[in-house]
Parts: structure tokens; C-alpha cells; sequence
């Protein structure tokens, strides 16, 4: 890092720590009566107010407290997105703790490996999540107890664990006389550990400035006021939600919290959509494009002007911007984050200056991950490090510096190779910068692949591809190939409608205008599903592992 | 202040420092080709761009350098609202030196006051200001030269300060490869000298971190994106303009500078808000209301569909938000602030809770100053320092602590009478705050009227006889009474159309049906003029002082 050059002293108040909680209060005092809906198991809702919030927050912090939680104290979360989650984020971090991030959706030895990384000292779990939870109990001597989260309505089940705790008895049994103390802005306030596909997950522990600041930027980015109403739609564990349950107490906007929810169906999503005239969503295509073929079946279908669902993990396809656009002019927002970058980096507003392109540029344009958030380092570097020029042209790896970045994985040997020595987090993902400031995602640095000494993006193959309106979903692998040492293999699942009467002929030829004939896929297969990883991205490196020998090749590594 | 828990480190880049610089760099590669319009003393208009500016910047940086500014020194600014004012906010902070507001209206030992108890070592003058300045040459010894803004044309003049800079002439000759260090974040980013009616000014050096986090709250507040157009009403010399030439480039809006203005003529502010679309501005009634009286006498009317007029210092009449209301629904916002809180710390926006309020109300609600940004800890206090209920009745002293609020005043011994120990800051200000967390100013405290053991609010019937058409401006002070202590008098300033024509008895007739009889002042006079403070507040210690003797008692202090 630079040399930090020492000014004149000023009188601000400097030592007024940046804590989250402030947000909840400011909510409190300010926004009592505004509504926090809960959609519970069974589908019925719950209705609430940050008035409640706050007065069960204090509660639960008090009860926490009472229960052996201590400043510092790593504190895991597993649960729906809820209002409890919410409760939990803010009670654990007003008085010290960490909330750790659990994610249902990883494998038992990954979810023991977290515990025990971080040495947990407590676990709250929905009741529904316990089974999950229970094949730990004897892996992760740190975790003394559970608090129960009764989302089953049958009570404090049993446990192989030696404490549990039910999470409205604890609320229930205690008074809200409580005062939240100050806490070290640098102090961890979230823990969230990446769920890569490959090697152990590594843990980000986002300190109380950096979700402060995080908060500020996304709601400034995504324009969000109290005349918003928000549905928290990407998981809570999964990079904090997008602190899209931050924002809305800070804002005084309602939010909206669906609980449990499949990709599968996506109904309750879409109910909740439109009952409650939600304005603001993030998510991603997995999510969004089942709802939008929910929605596409309703009759009549619903008006969702104004609405802006803001949307990461891949490029979003131009069927799905412009099936949402067409119903009443709702806009899929694309934006670009990490775990790592707690996650917001870019986001695609059109300039005030290119509001005169051809729609079928501005459409161009929308596809790319936009411009960084004030107060970010945005650069894509060569292979030598240096960073390369921001002409839309030079593909290079994007690397992001910044308050809320993180700048090491805890107590990870891989930081070495992870961050730069000046602060930087190697993203791995290749793109572009063009001289309107929008950084482009071509690929991820190790799904490009190398045809007779050429790179071809995986990403822009599968893109063209998902814009076929029969196709639900493409992923495009690079595959070991005895001549050319790999060329790309699409696979490809058909909506029903369409399977077994699509050729793989038509999808070459749907795409061939956009590619060089040596760029074009050897083969297109088509596959009932893509395998995925815990958060919904394709998991390329199960997929190149089991088509490996596909072109009959011998991987080189 | 409380005492601070540590908690658990966390992996966020928290030495990252938060400095303005970044704001700068960020519009100038995201937004190179957004306007920066500035109006020059004749009139005519400039045009640049952030791309230019950031060159500009860093030339002026680079020579800043280059002439022995040193990180740490004061640099006053004597300036109109230009383009080279915003340069020289980003260019000296961002070399770790202190940008000091020199406000031209105040009286010439006071100004030597705050050059000489800031040790300001460089001050950065408009040749059109230059005679301000001059007499200073003597009196003020850490000046070692000046750098002057040569808005009159005629080459650099013959001054009184051994030294003199050409500002154009050192950007000219410098070339723009120049990297800003990192400045410590709690280093004085900006200074400015409190200009009130009694006493020395008194300083306030504001941090990198409070004026980003500053910046950051002033966009959320009043809703400020890339699209917007900002017009710089409000003085840069006068609590950072309130920062919305920070916020411009921090979010790629266009900004325009009106250059030189004065109250009596508003006319260049109107061209400039219709010619240019401004869509967002801050300023008072004091130069709202001139404005909008130019822009009523226009033909055919401009329609002014989305403006937002934030309105400080002192509660907006209804006349004036209706008045701008009918012009397309333009918005006078009502926001509360001071120097001491850099400035904003309540505005008005009407909640979503109470969108069904009935129209009288709805205006009178918009009059009071509105609920606090998050972040602040904003209360009023009875005598004995305990915190009010929120019962918008009690009236008590509002006191305010944050991230961006100062908590001592430099080198000041007034320091220990105007902040508790716990870190807030004592206004002065009489107000309530209501059950939606609303919080209304109902007088300076040292301007309530005491009469018969009972307060009178001289802002309710400034107010209430504000609302008269005929009444240009009044002001109402406690004047000494031989039998009640104090009795209020009204100052009263008349539309030209009425004067010699409209009586006492009138106004308070007018006023009768909103108060106590007990109330209503014993005299109203009709005055050419009411004077004011250095930044258009009624100066009520002169008036007071001027009207002493007029009910025939006597001072008790």
C-alpha cells in the first residue's frame, strides 16, 4: 500500500465509529410504522414493523448476551431469508459478535470445515435446517449451542448437540431495555466464506465500515429511498444478501422477505412481486428467468412499472431485459460483485451521454457490467501486472481496491496469491474497460479456452446461445482436444416445449453470425440440467471434469 | 464518548482512506465528457468537462506543490461559485493541505482574525476580490502569497503581499502527470470559520472522512443521480457550498457555477436554472424568494417539472414552496443544518406513511425541517440535559452527533460551552421533534421572546406575517419593557406595490386567528431594511441592540 501522508489535525468527530446497528435505530425512530412483511413456511405472511424489529433486536441482543456471547464471538447463521436472518445480522453484530454466513447448500465437510475455521462458538438454525446442522454436532467441538429458529411450529426439537436454545423464547423472556455499546469500526461484523468449486471455501470477515460504507454505495447506486419497497430475493448468506436488508432500515423502505423458495418455483417470488408492489429486487438470471416464465403464463399479466431488479453472477440474456421490459417497462439492472468485494463493484446505468444510442446499442450496452461505485479501484492488468488501456479492446484480469474489498482471506495461505501487494484482489475474472468507463466480464480467467493457441470465451459462446428462444440454459467448456489442446464443447438444456425437435445444426447456425468459424463449438449436446454450484452458477469444473475425454483428448495439466 | 469494544479483526481494507480526491478521479474516468458550465464576470459562459478538470486538478496540484504547499498547510479560498473554486477544493486537500473557506463578507479584522488563527500560509484570491483582501497584507504575516483567480482579464495586479501567483498561469506551465498520495483520513479536508453575530468566528476543520461520508449522505438524502443537473447556488464559502460540488462529480452529474450573484438581482440564476435544466440546487428563501418574484414576472413562465430547490437557514414560506409548486411541481425541500454539521443534518421528505395527509397538511408539515440522514444522533434536551420525549410538544435544545459533525471548535476556548462531554453538539436551536421523528426549529434560544415569565417563538410570527403577500421580509425581536420584561416588535420590509399603503393593524389582523393575544407584538414597523448577517440571516443582536430603548425599558442582562 501507499505511504499515508499525515495532514493538519481536524475537529471532526473522527472517533464516532461507523456501526450497522445505527441503521436499525435510524429505522426505529424515524420509520416505526413502516412494514416488514415475512412469508413463513407455510406460505402465510408474516406482517411486522421496524418499530417490532428493533424492540426484538434489543431483546434478542440482551438474550444473547445473557446465553455467553461475547464481543468477538463467531456466531453462524443457517435460515431462509427471513426477518429473524435480519434480526440475527444486527443483534450479533450490535454487540461485538460476528454473524457467520452458513450456506445450506454446501456439502457437510465444507460446512464443518467453516465451523471449525472460524471456531464458532454458537449456531442459529431454523428448525427446517436442522437436519443439516446435526450430522456436525460431534465435528465442531467449538459450537456449545444452537438457538432454535421454530419455523415448523413444533417446538424445541432434540439435538445432538449439548445446548439448544429456542430464538422466541429467548426474545420472548427478556425485556428490550437494552443499549447497544460502540463497536471498533474495524471489527469483524459479517463473516461470508466463498463457495468456489474448487479447493476449501475461504473466509471474508467484513468489518463495520466496510458494511457501512457498502450500504451507502449500494443504496446510492441503485437509487434506492424510502418511496422503495424491497424484496430480498438473493440468499442471506450468500454475500451478506447484497445488504439489500441493510439498506431498507437505513432508507426507512419496506422490506419484503420471501423465506423459503425454489428455482423450481417461483411462484411465491412472482405473488410477492406483485402484492407487494415491490420496487426494488436483486437476484440473478437463474432466479429471474423462471419468474419471468411464471409471470409470462399469468393472464392478465401484471404491471410491474418501476420496478428495477438488479441482477449479478452472469451476464443477463437480452430475452430476459427485454421480457421484463415489456411489462410496463420493469429493467433488469446489471451489476457485478463477489464475496470478496462485500459485493457491489460495477453497476450499468446509461449514461447521461449515451442516452442517443440506437436502442439496439443501448440494449448492447446494458449487457455489460457498468461502471465501479464511487470510491472503488477498477482495473484490468496484463500478465506482466500493469494495468492495460481502457479502450473496450484489451482483455485483461480484473483487479478491484477499495473501503469495503476485502484484502485477505483469514487465516488463508492463499492471500498470497489472491491480493496484490497494493492492496488489489485478483478477481480471475477477464474483461474489458471501455473509454466510457464500463467494465465488460468476458470470461473467468480459467474457463477461457485455448484452441490451436487462440483464446475463445466461453461466456460470449453461451450468451449467443441463451438468446435462442428455445434455450433455458447453455454452459460452454472448454474440452482437452488431441490437435488443437482444447476447443469448446455447449451444453445445452431445451425448454420442453422444444426437446427432441431442435437440432444442434440450428443452434450452430442461430449463432455462426456473431463468431469466427474457429471459435464455433465442435459439438452441442443436450443435457437435461448444467451442474450448479451452492449459489446458482454453473459449475464448470464438474462439467469439464466429466466430459473430459468427450473430443478424445488428454487434459495437459 | 462511550468506551469502544473490540470485537473480532476483520479482512476489509479498512486502511483504505477515505479521501475526496477519489471523487474527482472517479468522474474523471467514468464521466470525462459530463459538462462543468461556469459562469464568468461578464456573463458569458464557460465550458469544460471532468476530463478537463481532472487535468486542471492535477496541474494545480502539481504547482501547488511547486510553489511550497505542504501537506498540513492552510490555503484560504476568496472566490465566487466557479469551476477554479471546485479545483482548488480537490487540488489542496488532495496534496494533504487544508482548503480554507474566506468568507467575502464579513468585516476585514474578522477575516484577519481567520487567517491569523488558522496561520493560513497561501490564500487563493479572484482579482475581483483582490481589494478584500489587500488591506490584510500587513496584518496577516503567515500569509507568504497569494495565488490570483484572474476573473477580471487584466493580467496579474500589483498587490500588497510580497509574492503573487498567476492561478492560470501555474496550471499553464505544469503538465498533469501527477499522483495524489494517500491522505490520512482524519486530516482537516476543508476549514470553516463560523459567522455569527457575536464573538470571533469560531473553526471547524472538517476531515476527509467526515466530508466523504458527508457526500455520500447528501446524494442519498435528496435523491441525487447521474442525471440530475446541480446548480451551485449556495456559496462555497459558506459550509462547503454544502458540498454539492462534491457531489457532482462523485456521481457524474453535470454541475454549473453561477459565478458572482447578488440578492438584488436574480436574474443570472434564473437563465442559468432554465437554460441549463437544472433539475437539483441548495439555497434559503432569502434568495429563493427574489427568484422566484423574477421568474413570475416572466412571460411566458418556464416550466420547472423536477427541480428540487433544497432550502436551508431559515423555514420556508408556504408562498414560496407553492409559488415554485405552480411552476410544474418544482420542490422546495426543507433541510437543517449549520457549519458545525457540514451541514446537512435533517431533511424533508413526506413519508411514505403519510402520503394520505390532507393537503393543508401536507404543506404544513413540509415546513418543519424534516427527519435526520442516517447516521446522526439527533435529540432535544430539557435544562437539565436529559433527552425530551418525541412527543413534538416539548421544546427543548437540539443537539447532534456523527461521523460528519465537529465536536470542538480549533484552538477555541468557547469549545468547552458548546459540547457535552458525550460528543454532541450543542446548536442553540429551540425545537421538537414529533412521533415520525420530524424535527421543527421553533427559534434560536437566545431569540425567544420571554414576556410575563412565558416564551413567545419569534420565528412563529416572522413566519406567520412571512405569509402576508405584501410582506417582502420581517424579522420580530424581544425588546426591553418596563412591565413584562420583554415584548416582541415586528420589522416588517413591504413590497414596494404596498408601502405607504398597508398598516400595522392589518398585519395583525392578518396574524390575529394563529396566536395568543398576549403573543402578538405591541408594534410592527415598517422598515426599508432588516439587517442581516454575512450569510443572509436576519442579524437580530443588531436590531436588538438598534431598537433597545423603543418600548421604554431597560436591558436587564
Amino acid at each position: 500500500m501507499k505511504e499515508i501522508v499525515q495532514g493538519f489535525p481536524a475537529t471532526s468527530n473522527d472517533d464516532y465509529p461507523l456501526n450497522m446497528i445505527a441503521f436499525m435505530k435510524h429505522a426505529a425512530q424515524n420509520y416505526p410504522e413502516t412494514e416488514v412483511v415475512s412469508r413463513n413456511l407455510d406460505g402465510s405472511l408474516r406482517g411486522s414493523t421496524y418499530g417490532e424489529i428493533w424492540s426484538r433486536v434489543k431483546r434478542l441482543a440482551k438474550a444473547l448476551e445473557g446465553i455467553g456471547v461475547r464481543a468477538g464471538d463467531r456466531v453462524g447463521a443457517l435460515d431462509w431469508n427471513t426477518h429473524r436472518f435480519m434480526e440475527l445480522y444486527f443483534a450479533v453484530s450490535g454487540i461485538g459478535a460476528v454473524l457467520l454466513e452458513l450456506n445450506p447448500r454446501i456439502s457437510a465437510a465444507e460446512r464443518a470445515y467453516v465451523l471449525n475455521h472460524s471456531e464458532a462458538r454458537f449456531v442459529a438454525v431454523s428448525a427446517s435446517l436442522l437436519p443439516v446442522m446435526e450430522p456436525l454436532a460431534a465435528e465442531c467441538p467449538t459450537v456449545q449451542a444452537l438457538i432454535v429458529l421454530d419455523d415448523l411450529g413444533k417446538g424445541l426439537p432434540r439435538t445432538a448437540f449439548s445446548r439448544a436454545h429456542d430464538y422466541e423464547g429467548l426474545i420472548k423472556e427478556t425485556d428490550d431495555d437494552f443499549q447497544f455499546p460502540w463497536v471498533d469500526e474495524r471489527s469483524a461484523c459479517t463473516a461470508c466464506y466463498t463457495s468456489g468449486t474448487t479447493g476449501k471455501p475461504k473466509g471474508v470477515y467484513n468489518s463495520h465500515r466496510a458494511m457501512y460504507l457498502h450500504t451507502l454505495a449500494i443504496a446510492q447506486a441503485l437509487n434506492i429511498t424510502q418511496d422503495d419497497v424491497i424484496l430480498q430475493i438473493v440468499p442471506m448468506f450468500h454475500a451478506q444478501g447484497w445488504g439489500m436488508f441493510f439498506c431498507g432500515p437505513m432508507l426507512g423502505a419496506k422490506l419484503v422477505f420471501p423465506g423459503r423458495y425454489t428455482m423450481e418455483d417461483p411462484s411465491p417470488l412472482v405473488d410477492l412481486l406483485v402484492d407487494q408492489k415491490v420496487t426494488v429486487t436483486c437476484g440473478a438470471p437463474a432466479i429471474f428467468l423462471p419468474m419471468l416464465h411464471h409471470i409470462k403464463k399469468m393472464d392478465p399479466k401484471p404491471d410491474l412499472t418501476g420496478l428495477r431488479m438488479i441482477s449479478g453472477a452472469t451476464e443477463p440474456p437480452l430475452a430476459l431485459m427485454k421480457g421484463y421490459h415489456e411489462l410496463g417497462g420493469a429493467r433488469v439492472i446489471h451489476a457485478y460483485g463477489a464475496t470478496e468485494t462485500a459485493p457491489l463493484v460495477t453497476v450499468n446505468h446509461l449514461k447521461p451521454s449515451l442516452k442517443d444510442l440506437a436502442e439496439a446499442e443501448r440494449w448492447e450496452l446494458r449487457k455489460k457490467q457498468g461502471f465501479p461505485v464511487p470510491g472503488l479501484d477498477v482495473k484490468v492488468v496484463g500478465p506482466d501486472g500493469a494495468e492495460l488501456p481502457r479502450d473496450g479492446a484489451k482483455v485483461g484480469e480484473v483487479h478491484i481496491r477499495g473501503p469495503w474489498i476485502t484484502r485477505s482471506y483469514y487465516k488463508d495461505s492463499r492471500s498470497a496469491e489472491s491480493f496484490t501487494e497494493d492492496g488489489y484482489w485478483r478477481s480471475g475474472d477477464a474483461g474489458t474497460i471501455d473509454p466510457n468507463g464500463y467494465l465488460k466480464i468476458t470470461d473467468r480467467f480459467k474457463d477461457l479456452i485455448k484452441s490451436g493457441g487462440e483464446w475463445i470465451s466461453s461466456i460470449d459462446l453461451e450468451n449467443a446461445i441463451m438468446a435462442h428462444p428455445d434455450v433455458l440454459e447453455a454452459a460452454v467448456i472448454g474440452i482437452p482436444h488431441p490437435k488443437w489442446e482444447e476447443r469448446p464443447l455447449a451444453l445445452v438444456v431445451l425448454h420442453e416445449s422444444a426437446r427432441g425437435t431442435l437440432t444442434q445444426e440450428a443452434i450452430l447456425d442461430f449463432i455462426r453470425p456473431h463468431f469466427a468459424k474457429w471459435q464455433l463449438p465442435d459439438e452441442v449436446l443436450f443435457v437435461d440440467a448444467i451442474p450448479k454450484t451452492s449459489v446458482g452458477k454453473f459449475a464448470k469444473r464438474v462439467a469439464r471434469e466429466q466430459y473430459a475425454g468427450y473430443y478424445g483428448g488428454a487434459r495437459g495439466e
